[in-house]
């Protein structure tokens, strides 16, 4: 079987379930989808290098995750179920103060490998190091738009150095040269960047066409803080330096009212909805989804970084976001199936500017199947309500990223030394910060 | 690997993760653990019919499902995201009108098959033709604790009925002579069930030494129906008719207030917190866990059933519980990890009656192995975190279930069978109903 992963040659799917019937997929050298549909495999089998056996399976569009932290995989399970403030400062940050750029490499391989294990082919990140976090996307093949995580705590100093590290990271990556990594700029929050630093990543993020992911609105303090010193709301802050337009990504947004979900739909800002982690960390708000949806915004899913979920799977964070929507605003009928699906594929995509979500001839090759001789889609009245509210990330098959083959019959090569490099990476971090 | 399921033979489970030590386990011919520690496979091989190879798994109890309707997997999918009373009016109970005993025989041996691929060995259950339900769980080895849902409407006529059925029941299931399988009382609700009827409950249970299974203020409209009905709130209500003891488990309990949760403790109630079906229907309140565990009340875990979750994986319903807690009642220390693998597995036990639910020498053998070689476990700073908010049903490996291995290496003889039966049998439903 090994000789069918991360090849760029033309292959066949036979045997998937596509729009309520058998199918097949042709996939071409270019990464994209060259035919979809019944018939296919016959038409194009003289094209093909090699052909998998779909076994029936439903396929979608790659899950598109659209705020992490990647590397805190190596974090995952070190702290939990603390007050928030000594959460952070005895056990997160103490810890963080200790990463290596070998750290972030290796936990962001163990994130890349969990997500395809899940089903997510694209992810939107926001961490240190980045350089060794594109070093590692680039060798698992998915797709990532990576930001360097900006905190200038109001100072000066401070701000000429994350702009250096900011453009470096750019002309790093970008000399990478792999289209399927982009750079983005990752201002942290109103309450870690100063007004002049928000202003310089929208000057920067306008010349440079780059993308900006911020969290917004995690907290009630952050936006009780803002009113006091201020006299704004975080999302009118933000306006003013020029940071909101339809380049922009912010995460979180559990306490916008309703005048700022206004605002972010007329600049077009995409908004990543992170549940799980807004319900660990208790932050006692969901996400005004139905004022979202009312201006328009497109609003996308994330599983934020594994110290607050503790994993990566976007099959249980689109539960949990049609879970959570109706419990916390009461409505059994708000965020359904499908929209939930809807916010990890399609509008993810879109957020990202990534041309993928859609399953069409031409479209990239970013596509999952999904197993149906599984309990999970058994019976098989809904496979859209069976994808949400019934199966995990673990009945995901077979992944496909920009053409290339990751993950088939849930085999990913090289798994076992990504999870005991990553395993002994986080001993050590442990060790070195409690020594 | 054949020749090691389901047989009553004694064997060794050697190299498992048990107590931060790698250990192994001999498992008497009794269904018991005979010895469980570092060097048990050396002590006992002489007494071994076969062994195998643990892999450095945890090792853990069996999971117990304290609340479901087993045979609702049927239903999977069929309706979401709709309004409670249009969704159980216009879809549920047409198809329930027309389920047949075979129906809830192939459900059931479909929720069974799920239950142990996600590490859950006993499960408490509510539903109709409940001597087809003891056939499934028979064949498929698990424990269960069954109740035939007694339902009269306040009329005599119906009544008399319903303790036919029951007495029915309890003789049927009692003949199988099958120690894994206990028959128990299932009075459906206040609002369905008349105080007459609770009354005849209540000293049948006690007469025959039988549990009972009953729904408890799920919605806010079953307590404010109740205190304009009767001036009385719901549990007070179940005690003026006897129906509350050590036997009882409560389902839901959303709306408790502080009194009837200090009631509940009195009477030694278990309460079986459902929480992604709550929020998935809306029912706009979480249990009150802290009261509750102030009061002393064992609380347990249940799925509810799979036409409001939609699945029976308890390791999700474990992450929902620790999330909900959390996010509904503003505490990031509410419910932490310990407590929630308590319930799902310690407390349900203790709530069926069972002697399972810890691993000494002499309990009965029903535990499971989670791999240690996922992503789900990597890094493994805390197994106890890992388990209940980065894991998920599929990372388990192994099941035993009174000595006898049910599922090895994720294989379950007869999954295929067993998935296209419910299969067909779930369409065959829809279609005689919809025609």
């Amino acid at each position: 079987m090994d000789d069918i992963f991360s090849k760029n040659e033309p292959f066949i799917i036979e045997n998937v379930f596509f729009n309520d019937r058998n199918a097949d997929i042709f996939i071409g050298g270019d990464g994209r989808i060259g035919s979809i549909g019944p018939g296919t495999a016959k038409k194009c089998s003289g094209d093909a290098a090699f052909s998998i056996d779909g076994k029936g399976a439903l396929v979608l569009p790659g899950l598109v995750n659209t705020h992490t932290h990647a590397a805190m995989t190596l974090l995952r399970g070190y702290a939990d179920d603390m007050p928030l403030q000594e959460w952070l400062a005895d056990k997160i940050w103490p810890l963080e103060a200790n990463l290596t750029g070998k750290d972030v490499y290796l936990g962001t391989k163990l994130a890349c490998l969990e997500m395809i294990r899940s089903g997510t082919t694209a992810f939107n990140d926001m961490y240190f190091f980045m350089e060794d976090a594109a070093r590692a996307v680039d060798e698992m093949g998915i797709r990532a738009t990576l930001a360097y995580g900006f905190i200038d705590l109001f100072s000066e100093e401070k701000r000429e150095h994350e702009i250096k590290a900011t453009e470096n990271m750019v002309k790093t990556i970008r000399a990478m040269n792999n289209p399927g990594i982009q750079p983005a700029l990752g201002p942290h929050a109103i309450y870690t960047v100063s007004p002049e630093g928000l202003k310089w990543i929208a000057g920067y993020s306008a010349g440079e066409d780059l993308p900006i992911h911020i969290h917004l609105s995690e907290t009630e303090k952050e936006v009780n803080d803002a009113v006091s010193q201020w006299k704004k709301r975080p999302a009118e802050i933000l306006d003013e330096c020029g940071v909101l337009g339809d380049r922009t990504i912010a995460a979180h947004c559990c306490w916008l009212n309703r005048e700022e979900c206004a605002l972010l739909g007329k600049r077009g800002v995409h908004v990543s909805h992170n549940p799980v982690s807004n319900m660990k960390l208790a932050v006692n708000r969901a996400m005004p989804y139905h004022w979202l949806k009312e201006e328009g915004v497109n609003v996308c899913l994330g599983t934020d970084g594994c110290a607050s979920n503790n994993n990566l799977d976007l099959f249980e964070e689109m539960k949990v976001a049609a879970l959570l929507q109706k419990f916390s605003w009461n409505s059994q009928t708000l965020l359904p199936a499908g929209e939930a699906l809807h916010m990890a594929t399609t509008a993810g995509a879109r957020a990202l500017g990534l041309g993928t979500g859609s399953l069409t001839a031409g479209s990239p090759a970013d596509l999952i199947l999904v197993s149906r001789h599984t309990a999970c889609n058994t019976p098989f009245h809904n496979p859209v309500s069976n994808l949400v509210y019934s199966c995990n990330g673990g009945a995901v098959e077979t992944v496909v990223c920009n053409g290339r083959v990751l993950m088939h019959e849930r085999v990913i090569p090289g798994e076992e030394k990504i999870l005991a490099e990553a395993s002994e990476a986080a001993f050590d971090l442990v060790k070195r910060t409690t020594q």
